[in-house]
């Protein structure tokens, strides 16, 4: 098998990002490789390694993460080609046999810890709470002795011979992380009428109203943002990039058109790519923003520059 | 010759709009036709008389001239060819021997009034003031004896056997008129890098925000609007179109995209023209928004789109 | 009678102003004194020799009347205090005994040309035009046998001693002329939360996106523009002030605090006045801009200065 | 003491936060108290057992301090009063006696690991990463014995009984974190010139121009921002708060009716303080935004509602 027939994603086994990869279709006929972190299994895209990678992007709590974004915005450019919603409730998992009173630590990766903060200090207000690299991860640590229960979703209890004491657990209603899957940059496939686009650009200099200069370019063409992340660049406070999502497809030209406006002004902008919406929530392009719009006024301009009015 | 070597303006003989076409080397070859009205230079220009129509389009004193405004804005359609500013300066026209203290009765186009009424009410404070057609035919009726007076072109002094009793008369210091030569619409000439487009517009409807929206499809890509008139649509009070200049031309790619974006939000857009600048200043495209910027930001989303980035 | 319990209108006897003017209840028990023009009227009332006067601002055919924007903009400061729409029928006003086929001209305000053009053309395809000074004054040359017929409102034939030979003469459907009752300017009467604020301003200076600045003012607090002219200031062209109408009244604190806005980037705004709209259309503020939500987020931000949050 | 004259920071004991807070001449006459954790040190200041807290807010590497964004933002109102900005520089603390060849494990908290992992990468390209609950708890571990080094500043060797094998580390040049002193609400101290405003915002509804809206609040008036983070409100996917700082002060009306506009339109504003920018960089507002030009701007209005203009 060929190296990209490999689908990477973030470990160990038995993590919520495996169980996002594991809900595609294309995924059951490829071998998919845990890895430590977001960097290690992106980099094993961009060597040529793997076919694509699974990472998380967001939680619905937690929100951006941000080393996916941080990691999308710089290096070698990935796209994204998919993405999955997960609901995500966590499951209490601990050695076969110990009880709720028995738990003296407990550990899972730290951006659980907002979504499981009040079910912990109702039930296990005096025990310890210990940072791990990933839930899995917490889960084996669990597993060899070290800590006496991990917070991890259910499915990965079978993988670490342990067994769920309390299962869905989550502070808030309707908790969900967004995973997407990234590949190296390819001709993008076609609009399916219900796409999403995401970008990374820097703000051109220092003035005051470039942002809204920035959204304006959005705006006019009736394009709607369904996210926004201000993150620095590392060149001093102040400075900062954007990481956003809009509505519909490089190939409409509404989004295509409010691209290029946005690339005539900004020093720096990164495509990561178009892909079908998880939520499957078709376009509904304002008024005189649709292709057929788009084609009209160009005909129409042509008509104007030949005469024929 | 053909009638399009005919060039037809708002005359009697003796106008400025004569004076005006008379600036223009490619007048000197045609056959120069004074029309009685601005609607029938134009018409005669839609029924394929006449090659071309001069008329005065605005007055840096009295404003708009709404009838060519309006008449450019319906029927069939007629686009700006050409534009020439014209200083104005008035000299009073009398019948040889006619003292300033015999005038009792002065005559002039009402839109020569504004541009006098100071000089008249210094030097002939009870002198009566009478309509006439226009400054020319104003002329005429002195020569005929009806008037004692006429303000005019000191041009129109010969044609009419008059002479000039005093010259360079203006209330406003520079007072110009703005001239446009009207041609049937055809292939519209190359950029000069010092251009101009007029536009006729109606409001998508009568939400509230529709003129700023509109004016943002210029503002985005930095296209500045050099007049903006608003004029009734006949429908009820309340009800405008609007008639524009900016600078640019249609050929322009900054240019041309604004004008698409009006046409796809704006039930009735029609193109009146890009033609030579008169003041031949040329445009200084704000950064980002020349056709260069254009073009690499059109290749980065192929690029893009191909995933070669 | 004190002087100013006269009331000016635009005259002579039996203008369409006149019959705006006696619509009003206040005018039953004033003097109505009758001016040559607009600006006399108007200055009758800046020198105290008249308590308002009644002039025509703007018609749904013919436009702005330029006259009486200009007139508002300068010279000593007026505000309107009343508008009134009145519907335009044109009455072609005959010596008795004149047939139609005995009409070899005709006369009336130029204004009134474009409403009656079709008309015209129609029925009298072959009469001579004349301008006079007042569609009233067309009736009284009428009289006098100047001029065989004259276009004016059919109130005007008793006066003029003529007979309405045909009435009911628009060529559009529902045209309207807009007047304003003109006063000095005193207390602001209270708002009826169906009201209109008019105000002239001069631009920033020459940058580009001034204009859209100006509306961006109004825009932000939700504030409605009924009408939008440009004018030239004189000063040569391209040099433009603005006439514009807003809904809402001065005493609102939406429609205040975006005077306030313009007034703090404007070399130069006048208050024309906020008086009852005619039409009595009720102000339907944006959410959010009612008076009431000005004050609940004065009375936030008070407590925020305070440290009572 | 009263339990008012404590100041808590996020500790322990060694932290950049204590460095950071110590640099307040305030802080000479206070007993400062560390705490385990943002939340705890936060809960002391709302539950009136200290005056203040110092908190971490952002990092010119690592972005926003999540945890202190969520805490300010929900909970008790508390408001920021002072901030601190601080150049990060690591220092490698090992126990005394430990080469650097001897280093096998290395901890530091998780938001140093960027600003440190190409120094990493390059000098102990084989150390294992473990994260601790702070940089000073890092060194703690180290005194401990559980791991061979730690990534903490300078200052917290003393503290922990370590000495610093390296100094100065830092990946990124010029990296900086900014902190903030948190305090319950109270009387705002006045403008200084050289203020900045921060604020949290939940946008009115989903409807997509909202951001840009609430934006032109700002600009409208001339406020510039200086930082945008959004957060997720925990109430699902693309469901935000927004975190801003932006220049000036509550007490500078500019400012003022900016934070009014914006609590007329969006559901829920919080106030968290307008405070000394600690770069002491004096405003510059925009031509027409200074207070003198509200107040000419309001008495203008005031004529104009008495007439007398």
């Amino acid at each position: 098998m060929s190296p990209s027939s490999n689908f990477t994603y973030l470990g160990p086994e038995g993590t919520f990002t495996e169980a996002a990869l594991r809900t595609l279709p294309e995924a059951a006929t490829r071998v998919l490789v845990p890895m430590v972190s977001v960097p290690a299994a992106l980099d094993a895209v961009r060597r040529g390694e793997a076919g694509a990678a699974m990472v998380p992007l967001e939680n619905s709590v937690e929100g951006a993460v941000l080393i996916t974004l941080d990691e999308l915005a710089t290096g070698e450019p990935l796209t994204i080609v998919r993405e999955v919603y997960l609901p995500i409730a966590f499951a209490l998992l601990v050695r076969p046999g110990t009880r709720l009173s028995d738990i003296k630590t407990v550990t899972a990766h730290p951006h659980a810890q907002p979504q499981v903060r009040k079910w912990l200090a109702k039930n296990l207000p005096n025990a310890q709470w210990e940072p791990s690299a990933s839930n899995a991860d917490g889960a084996r640590q669990v597993q060899e002795g070290r800590f006496d229960a991990a917070f991890a979703g259910e499915f990965a209890a079978a993988t670490y011979g342990l067994e769920p004491l309390v299962t869905e657990i989550h502070d808030a209603e309707n908790a969900i992380t967004r995973f997407v899957l990234v590949a190296r940059p390819a001709r993008v496939s076609a609009p399916t009428g219900a796409d999403k686009t995401s970008l990374v650009f820097q703000l051109p200099d220092d003035h005051p109203g470039a942002l809204l200069e920035l959204l304006q370019e959005f705006a006019v063409r009736g394009v709607n943002l369904t996210r926004i992340e201000s993150r620095p660049t590392g060149e001093g406070l102040g400075r900062y990039f954007f990481s956003i999502d809009c509505e519909g497809h490089i190939g409409e030209q509404r989004v295509g058109e409010a691209l290029k406006g946005l690339r005539r002004i900004c020093p720096d902008v990164r495509f990561l790519g178009s892909y079908p919406r998880a939520d499957e929530l078709p376009s509904k392009p304002r008024p005189g923003t649709a292709d057929a719009d788009f084609t009209r006024a160009s005909d129409w301009l042509a008509r104007c520059l030949d005469g024929r009015v």
